[in-house]
């Protein structure tokens, strides 16, 4: 055995070192209640120890479950502290969940206490009932604005709770394998699964997230974490942001492209991350009212395909770096990133944004393989593509309570992606397998035909399903929002992708819409568009 | 308990996943032979499986200690991922040591067997006879290199020995606690002492050390460790750098400035790490020949303390970043490193350099306090100097074999270093205990004097010690190594102080000397200047 300190691996471990080293770093945050607030980490850990204190007070014992339905900011921070450092479990609910989802989450989690944000009351409201084994309801808010009367009995003020407690708390050390926090994916099919991270896998984490290859977190930048702190832990951010001494901005609820963008001045963000549905509201807005950013340069884009189109306007129109990246929940959620090496570096311009709009490199900790329908691996040759598989300490073994049953195949654990992966080892997915177009037993990816569609000036938003033919069993349907005020027809859609993919991938149809249906984390539910289009005749057949 | 995937860390993934997912970056190594040597990660993790399957072979079993006595080279990274990768342990072996120490340091470790470079098959063949465990010896060459004969029995072949095993290997897993490496500290008093790091303290540290506000490691860096392998593993560079696909070039014995600056152009070298003397002749051979350097971009300097005239020639000669770290073989040996915070950005230049001087900010990881000689914990204010003490996880809990008994404080290593903190959390070393000057009751760093002399352009290297004085006990002498071909003299180097510092800590004589004696890892002998002067006369006694 080596002769080192044997030191476990604490979330705690964070809070205190940014406090200690970094105490005067910023953190600010749009509230709720309309106002800014503005403090150091310093503070924030003084009032995380006060709320450790207040959660000991309310009975939480190691391991157990304490939920969160908030939005980006420094009381959700706090929380993020004070309920995994005491070694209890922090669960964040997605409010955009359906509220039976939410009710079922939250009993199958086992939650003993649920702080949520103002904005939540009438949801909460509506649930509480259900939710049995909740002991306390703490509204994230000081006492004037609670409300006046509510229908949840003993409703408690998050300000008076931890007012009320002392900030003399010790972090108690533990094995670092213990449970830290709990996020459900969204389930499209079936009940949403819960991920279960461990201290360990969230320091790890945070660690090789913050790498140059990675999210490249520096000590100079202003970080805003557009991702919600609710969708697995806003990619990590609260817990590798405060390893560098970077200053934080949370958004609160106002993600809107005009709230976003002056958020952006007013606090000289440099650094951001977030899904590619909140850029497009942020870039129209800037676009529509012919605006650039001052500070802004650089942003993580992932959770879906970042179109092509919204990488090379956010590279030429704003002067943003763009760092596509891919993930999910069961990963914690980083898998990749793309970053260029040094043998990109002589590349003319548009093959380098090929490489860019790729997922990218693992990330030290991260291995990962493309195997066929039978398990076998497949070359890394950038063309052929297979089921992706991944294994790693930040990567889940078993879902929480064991559903699902045994889910890694040989130890490795399978995405539910198709990818390609190039000897450079740069990942691309072409799909989700579920969403893979079977035509005449070969594989159609859809990202490829949403990227050419989204290149049109006229389009904002695509999205391709496979329709029921009768020759070759499925055909590519697209469906398509324009801009506001633009025109586009049918019939130059599809003249618009010859040349750019193989004949035979061309949609056979299109049609219009006003808009995609969205799932709780910002991700075009195809499954919703397959039933709502399931008898749309394709003129091919 | 989180339900995570469980995997150990070990040293063995660092080059497997650099093989697999960064297998085409190039490895260049200049080496002993004279020649040129190239090729990628890929090879590199396939001779090391070679060189694993070899060791087996050999006998060697897990925990077992391997030794190197070798250069920075291609076949010494083989050695550090076969043997640590295998389960044994690699004791790197630093060639300036006396052969003596050499001698004690093998019995010590009681090595089993010895691969070394040919540069010192004399040193071997002198100390041989004195190491009786070893079983066999491992000339890091191929046949054509082989000596006719030699002193050593037995002595076999590195080429040979690697050749006759097969690649088929399968890096074993184990307890990510086991020792991994062993490296002995200089011992300036007494003898010196092992610091046994494990495969958690070595992936960890990996991790921290390669983030944007240490090394900042980035994929299309092409990185030159001049801080040698036999040196604390070079500053972990050989463990980092596989993680981020980044380009390695090794420069074998060739540590001149004229050889060095030759295969910075030549490679193409962005960033690199050494210790001060380094840069001294690598500057002085560049400003002597009005060279620039066309990639050199960013360079880390540690080990002892950068004078700032040598960090302003860097940075406003040659557009070179300089990244002051601090750290010390039983800390892996990366403790804090200087980067700039938002805060910091505004600043005046000079402001800003008076920053940069300073040993830096802890990296995650690593906690750090000043205390003063009753143990009590100082103040953060940037003036009050204390013992600087440490702890994490990858620093020493004790040293091999429990030599030198007891060493942690309440958890905390002593580092013996003396330093301040200021409330941003930047800390500057302002001398070693062993050396600060004990003038009347009050202390004088020894550091802030030399830096002073050495910003004098006549000055090429200066160090100052404490002498006898009947009155104050000790006073400062300044011992001063001229520029070749520069003049200047006592009276103006004590009148260069003048404004400079408070008029109590300036040196009460200065001598000339040709040169100053270094130790093994390049720092001045203090203790040996302290022996040498110790009775020189001060005027003022
Ligand atoms: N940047 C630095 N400035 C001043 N002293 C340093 C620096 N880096 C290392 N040292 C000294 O080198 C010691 C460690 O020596 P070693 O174990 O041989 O690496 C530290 O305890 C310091 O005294």
């Amino acid at each position: 055995m080596g002769q080192m300190m044997n030191q476990p691996l604490l979330i705690s471990s964070i809070v205190e070192f940014a406090s200690r080293h970094n105490g005067g770093s910023e953190i600010v945050s749009r509230r709720v209640e309309g106002d800014m607030h503005r403090y150091t980490f310093r503070e924030c850990h003084q009032r995380s120890r006060r709320l450790a204190n207040a959660l000991q007070g309310l009975g939480v014992k190691m391991g157990d479950r304490v939920a969160t339905l908030a939005w980006n900011g420094y009381r959700h921070l706090e929380a993020y502290y004070a309920v995994s450092g005491s070694g209890a479990v922090l669960h964040t609910i997605n409010p955009r969940l359906h509220p039976e989802q939410v009710a079922y989450i939250i009993n199958h989690a086992e939650d003993q206490l649920l702080f949520f944000d103002l904005t939540f009351l009438p949801a909460i409201e509506a649930v509480a009932a259900h939710c049995k084994m909740i002991k306390g309801y703490v509204l994230m808010t000081d006492r004037a604005h609670m409300p006046a009367d509510s229908k949840i009995p003993d409703l408690m003020c998050y300000e008076d709770l931890i007012n009320s407690h002392s900030d003399d708390y010790t972090w108690p050390q533990f094995d670092e394998n213990s449970a830290a926090t709990l996020c459900y994916t969204s389930g499209t099919t079936g009940n949403p699964k819960g991920a279960l991270y461990s201290h360990r896998s969230t320091v790890l984490h945070a660690y090789a997230s913050a790498l140059p290859n990675a999210l490249n977190v520096t000590s100079h930048d202003t970080v805003l974490p557009v991702v919600p702190m609710f969708h697995v832990n806003a990619w990590g951010l609260p817990y590798s942001v405060p390893l560098t001494g970077a200053r934080m901005v949370f958004p609160g609820p106002a993600l809107d492209g005009k709230s976003l963008y002056e958020l952006f001045e007013s606090e000289g963000v440099t650094m951001s991350a977030g899904v590619p549905t909140v850029w497009l509201g942020l870039i129209n807005y800037a676009l529509q009212n012919k605006l650039k950013f001052s500070t802004f340069r650089r942003t993580v884009i992932g959770g879906s395909a970042c179109p092509p189109a919204m990488m090379n306007t956010l590279i030429d129109e704003f002067g943003v770096e763009v760092v596509h990246a891919w993930g999910m929940t069961e990963m914690s959620p980083l898998g990749t990133a793309c970053v260029l090496s040094s043998k990109h570096k002589a590349m003319p311009q548009d093959e380098q944004r090929k490489i860019l709009q790729k997922q990218g490199h693992a990330i030290f900790g991260v291995d990962m393989k493309i195997v066929d329908d039978d398990g076998k691996e497949l070359p890394w040759d950038g063309v052929g593509y297979g089921h992706l598989l991944v294994k790693g300490p930040w990567i889940i073994s078993s879902y929480f309570k064991g559903e699902g049953g045994d889910v890694l195949q040989d130890g490795w654990f399978p995405t539910g992606d198709v990818a390609t992966i190039d000897s450079d080892g740069y990942m691309q997915i072409t799909d989700r397998s579920k969403d893979v177009i079977k035509s005449g037993g070969e594989w159609i990816g859809t990202i490829d035909l949403e990227n050419i569609a989204m290149a049109h000036p006229a389009v904002m938003q695509a999205a391709c399903i496979g329709i029921y033919h009768p020759k070759w069993d499925e055909r590519p349907l697209l469906i398509v929002v324009r801009r506001p005020g633009q025109e586009v027809s049918r019939e130059e859609l599809l003249a618009f992708y010859e040349g750019k993919i193989a004949k035979w991938w061309t949609p056979d149809d299109v049609v219009f819409a006003d808009a995609l249906p969205l799932g709780a984390t910002g991700k075009v539910q195809k499954n919703k568009l397959r039933d709502h289009y399931k008898d749309h005749k394709l003129p091919t057949a």
